[in-house]
């Protein structure tokens, strides 16, 4: 750390007992303290480094990073890491690599859909790593609808092999990540057909490469499908195209835990259509935690950057911090309250992975619809939000923001696919849509709904009351809030509903008014995250002033939550014109709260100066002589005169390329 | 082109004639013609390849880029270009260089600030490529706060020279486009300081490099700032920092046309403040008129794709092209209605440049102010559009927008600091709102405004009424639409008036309202642009069909600002509820409008496959080919085995780097 820390001023007098935050933001003192110990770990270590990450080609950036996968897999067992630690090692090698895949999908795909035969047998392969492994569904021509995957796997009953095949273009296998060099296995999603029949999709694992050299085996065609969305991120993730000719595996390569076939070929289905539901609960849990945190990371940056950045109103080192500005402040501090709100939100939908676990159990799939569609519907809402808000803390920092060295580029380009992987947002709303249509339909029977939706068993009421709000301190009441965002979506659901009623064909229904579908949705989802933030900040909060920052940032996520919605407010009739005039008095008045404590509240978050990878989020704000330093670094700057001038400029000045006094 | 033509249904039945269209849009046959031949000739040069672009290093691609500016300062010769067409085909070259700031900055500036010597001194040399210019302004500490610059030039009566120095970190130059490698000179600007006073900020033109070898002079520090957001993009602008340690420049390179210093030291200040709003006007209109047609790369791409792409509800080949998609055509039709409506408000734009320069040089300056707070509002407006537009673009395409080789990632990359550069939007927006503040003032004593802001002339009126539409039909009558579009403007502005009465301190009452000031500006741009757009959709248009597809974009794009903004219109009282959801109705039937004749609108814009660099966007839809052929140029590909197998993945997968069955 350097000497002087130009934050001193900001950090003075924080109100709250910044270890307490960051305790419960980690979920406790040892992860916390874990935490910080393999931040440290991870920056010190020589192979993790990042600091010339823009300067490197892609093959060099890629073989970088299988060093990285390497020096990980090491450090990991080296310092004996379970299972959650070791992936908070690898979060904080901040690189995204075909490991990932291996670990997020991979792995946890054998263990969910593999027999007990077949995980005894993959798992401690792949756990050791002698075998590298991906997850390959998306084709070119299907995405979104898995179910019109072309790859197609025949049994062959006289082998006892799966033949499976890309008869098509648009049946290559396009975009799974660690499929194009990375993995020597992958699961592959084809059409499984025995005895003539056609059964659907299903998984099966396939090896790609030799585990002998690497190379790819006959019939495989694998490569990488090319660069994508910016300057590193990822540039060391081979996302892949295959193409299998005729690739025999054996019978049992297919998955086999629910669906089987037997050496007959005799096809036997699952018991359950929902029983996928759990693991997606538990990866969209991981995509809701990891918003709130990679939301901080942003807002890290872009709060230190502005607490630190002086522009007008002042002698020159004496200007006015443009963190003091009312339109930064209306930008920024509400991504800081979401990104609070969405950890909180992940801690909620952690805990609900564990219930729906337990009601698998007991055979219990009743309540499985409801949380697939709040999950489902949350993993949209919240990576959605957090791309944009990670988008506009960059523009917050002015011309620097645009520069590779504040790491907010970066930072986006890494974090928008989400948006689309694991669900395109907008297909995951429509799901919730046809759940929330289910519920209008049951409640005119009189059902009441559960669990996330609970509310809207009180939609008789909740569509016919009017905001009780006098005063703009009226939104700071969470029941105040809470209501309105309940009417707001109990409101759409039940006009949703009576447009859908009775129509012939359910899907198409909801087609024509899909628009309307989405906002309803989101609108849903929205009610969510202010309910679970409101709870749990009104359960067991420990250390000094911890709750009260923590009802600071609930009220400023509700409030501005409101605002960004008035339009739909006022709309259904929830809301008067005068009380919209308090909802921006009351999230001013928030602003100015929350001011004096912005750099502590990013502070928690604890992120070293190496995971942030930013000039302008440096801990101790120094970041001229950082954002200097790093300039002199580029290549392009090796030699005072740049390669390419004898060629091209050097002509063009000594007038050799077309006679002087030209008639431009 | 290849043989088949996948979008030929789609082009079967068009509705209007897509020449006239195309003439429309590019001012005339003539142009439309140049823009095509041009369009041909550039993508016909292998010089100007782009198939490579990102797989270059950025010093590959910097090289490239200078190879790339001689040969279109060869080929504009040899071609025989004026000024307008030589600018068009630098646009088709679509590569981002230096050279775009010699000419859009450098050259400019010493056109507006030159005195008729100065001009004949420095003009013939920089249009002849003799030397290569920018325009350094910003300093690593003072960016949108110009007045703030700490560079000083100290006139030395002794040797009638400027000293012209750095005295600190901050005060390094630190942005300018084409400062870092590319230039041998720049107009710097410095505090001017004679006889013991600070005149504040001027412009002096600087030599940087020698002209024999172009290596930096005595006393210049200069270089790159490092990697931008993106790969490609801004690789090939060196944007530069830049310190001066005492530099000496003789007086007669401060650019005296306004502001002067005579030899004996004496500053004659410029006759008149205003006097730089001509040239903004200019510079303003050029990238208003940038936006649509950027917008409109941007949607071509999506749109092409969207019509060539099925997923869900059929056999394989048979499915729903997902243009058909309602969130899909929410999302992207009001773009394309967006990318016409900003074409025509660039048009408006050039009109008034010609009568500001009348006015200017019949010395009358008081429709200034108005017009500059326009143009500064549209610059904020469209650019900010445009940039979200094109991303919006890229994530209609779904993962494969994420591709570069789609061509979205780099369009957004390089158009997205539009929204920083010429003015940080958001201080773009403050300054309409001193102005409109001043209008509101002006009001009450009643004077009329002018321009642009003649609509608030009938404050009072749009103060009071309730919007009359009683049918989704009303709203799309354009005087439903204006009045709406206006009402709001004029209500934020009588707001905003009163509350900022009586102000002590004026400048600290925008600041502490800066969000409603934005807010308010804002709905004040939109109204423009639609009422524009309105305005030239009436006048003179040729062509069958034109008019009713310009009739129908022009009610899209204002309905879909209404649906977009309807929380202010309920909030300020204008619409009742009732009414808002006949805006979601009539825009979802202009949608379904829209939709038969979207490809052929986009092909109007006339984009050749050079120029849009997309395998989604291609004039045949053959996209699946298209990446799939690129995805095997790609570097990480050249090998089956990647480099770094041998050194980190074997060891890994053969077991030596930790011993097998860990505990993990
Ligand atoms: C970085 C990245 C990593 C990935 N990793 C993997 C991986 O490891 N393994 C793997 O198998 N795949 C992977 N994918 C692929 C990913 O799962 C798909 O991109 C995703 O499912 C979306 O499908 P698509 O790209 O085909 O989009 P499409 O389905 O083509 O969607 C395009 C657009 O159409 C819209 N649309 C489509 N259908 C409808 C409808 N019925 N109604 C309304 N709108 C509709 C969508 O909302 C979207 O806007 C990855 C993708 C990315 C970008
Ligand atoms: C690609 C690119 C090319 C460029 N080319 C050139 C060039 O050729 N020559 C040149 O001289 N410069 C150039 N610039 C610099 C550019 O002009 C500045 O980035 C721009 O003026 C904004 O200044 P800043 O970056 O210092 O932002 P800042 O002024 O630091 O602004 C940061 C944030 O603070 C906010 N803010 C600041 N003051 C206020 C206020 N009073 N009220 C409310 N909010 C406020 C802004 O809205 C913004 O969100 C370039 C920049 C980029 C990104
Ligand atoms: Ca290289």
């Amino acid at each position: 750390m350097a000497a002087k820390d130009y934050l001193a001023e900001e950090r003075r007098n924080p109100a709250f007992d910044l270890h307490a935050m960051t305790n419960l933001i980690y979920g406790g003192p040892e992860k916390a303290e874990k935490w910080k110990e393999l931040s440290r770990l991870v920056a010190a270590d020589p192979v993790f480094r990042k600091d010339d990450k823009y300067h490197l080609s892609r093959p060099e950036a890629f073989k970088r990073a299988l060093e990285k996968v390497k020096q990980a897999y090491k450090r990991v067992h080296e310092l004996g890491l379970d299972a959650a630690d070791s992936r908070l090692f690898r979060v904080l090698v901040d690189e995204l690599q075909g490991s990932d895949l291996h670990h997020g999908m991979f792995i946890p795909t054998i263990e969910g859909q593999g027999t007990e035969e077949q995980k005894a047998k993959w798992l401690p392969l792949a756990n050791s790593y002698a075998i590298l492994g991906c997850y390959a569904q998306t084709e070119m021509g299907h995405g979104s609808n898995v179910q019109g995957l072309e790859t197609t796997a025949d049994y062959d009953i006289t082998t006892q092999e799966f033949v499976i095949n890309s008869p098509t273009l648009t049946s290559t296998k396009w975009w799974p990540g660690g499929l194009g060099k990375f993995s020597t296995h992958a699961v592959v999603f084809a059409r499984l057909r025995t005895k003539g029949a056609d059964h659907g999709v299903h998984p099966f694992i396939v090896q790609l490469r030799s585990l002998d050299d690497h190379r790819s085996l006959p019939g495989i065609t694998v490569g990488d499908i090319g660069t994508k969305f910016g300057l590193g991120a990822y540039f060391t993730v081979d996302n892949g195209l295959l193409r299998l000719d005729h690739v025999r595996v054996p019978r049992d390569q297919l998955l086999m835990r629910y669906a089987k076939v037997s050496p007959d070929g005799t096809y036997s289905k699952p018991p359950h259509a929902k029983l996928a539901y759990g693991a997606m609960v538990y990866v969209r849990a991981g995509i809701v935690e990891g918003a709130g945190h990679y939301l901080a990371k942003a807002v890290t940056i872009a709060t230190r950057y502005n607490a630190v950045r002086r522009q007008f109103g002042g002698k020159v080192g004496l200007e006015t911090q443009i963190i003091e500005y009312k339109t930064q402040q209306h930008r920024l501090f509400p991504l800081l309250a979401s990104a609070y709100a969405f950890t909180f939100t992940g801690k909620w939908m952690r805990k609900l992975y564990t219930e729906v676990i337990d009601q698998l159990n007991r055979g219990d799939v009743s309540g499985l619809p409801e949380v697939h569609a709040s999950t489902a519907g949350l993993k949209a809402l919240t990576t959605s939000f957090t791309a944009d808000g990670i988008e506009e803390c960059r523009k917050l920092c002015g011309g620097n923001g645009y520069l590779m060295a504040s790491g907010l580029p970066d930072l986006y380009c890494a974090y928008v696919p989400a948006c689309t992987y694991e669900g395109d947002n907008y297909i995951l709303f429509l799901q919730v849509a046809r759940y929330l249509m289910k519920v209008a339909s049951q409640l005119a029977n009189g059902e009441k709904p559960s669990g996330a939706a609970q509310y809207l068993g009180d939609a008789q009421r909740l569509c016919s009351v009017q905001c009780p709000a006098k005063s703009a301190a009226d939104f700071l009441r969470p029941e105040v809030q809470l209501e309105a965002l309940s009417a707001r979506a109990a409101r759409l659901v039940i006009g949703n509903g009576m447009r859908i009623q009775g129509a012939k064909n359910f899907e198409k229904a909801i087609a024509d008014s899909a628009v309307e579908m989405v906002r309803m949705s989101r609108a849903h989802c929205q009610q969510i995250v202010v309910s679970k933030f409101i709870e749990q900040v009104q359960g067991d909060i420990e250390g000094r002033g911890v709750r009260d920052q923590l009802v600071l940032l609930c009220n400023l996520y509700a409030v501005s939550q409101i605002e960004a919605n008035l339009g739909d407010l006022l709309e259904v009739g929830y809301l008067k014109p005068k009380q919209a005039s308090w909802v921006h008095e009351a999230l001013a008045e928030l602003l100015i709260q929350v001011r004096p404590q912005a750099v502590n509240l990013v502070d928690a978050f604890s992120f070293s100066n190496h995971y942030l990878g930013s000039a302008l989020g440096r801990y101790d704000g120094d970041v001229y002589t950082d954002l200097y330093a790093r300039a002199w670094k580029e290549p392009l700057n090796s030699t005072d005169v740049v390669d390419g001038y004898t060629e091209h400029l050097r002509p063009l000045i000594k007038q050799q390329v077309w006679p002087v006094h030209s008639r431009l």
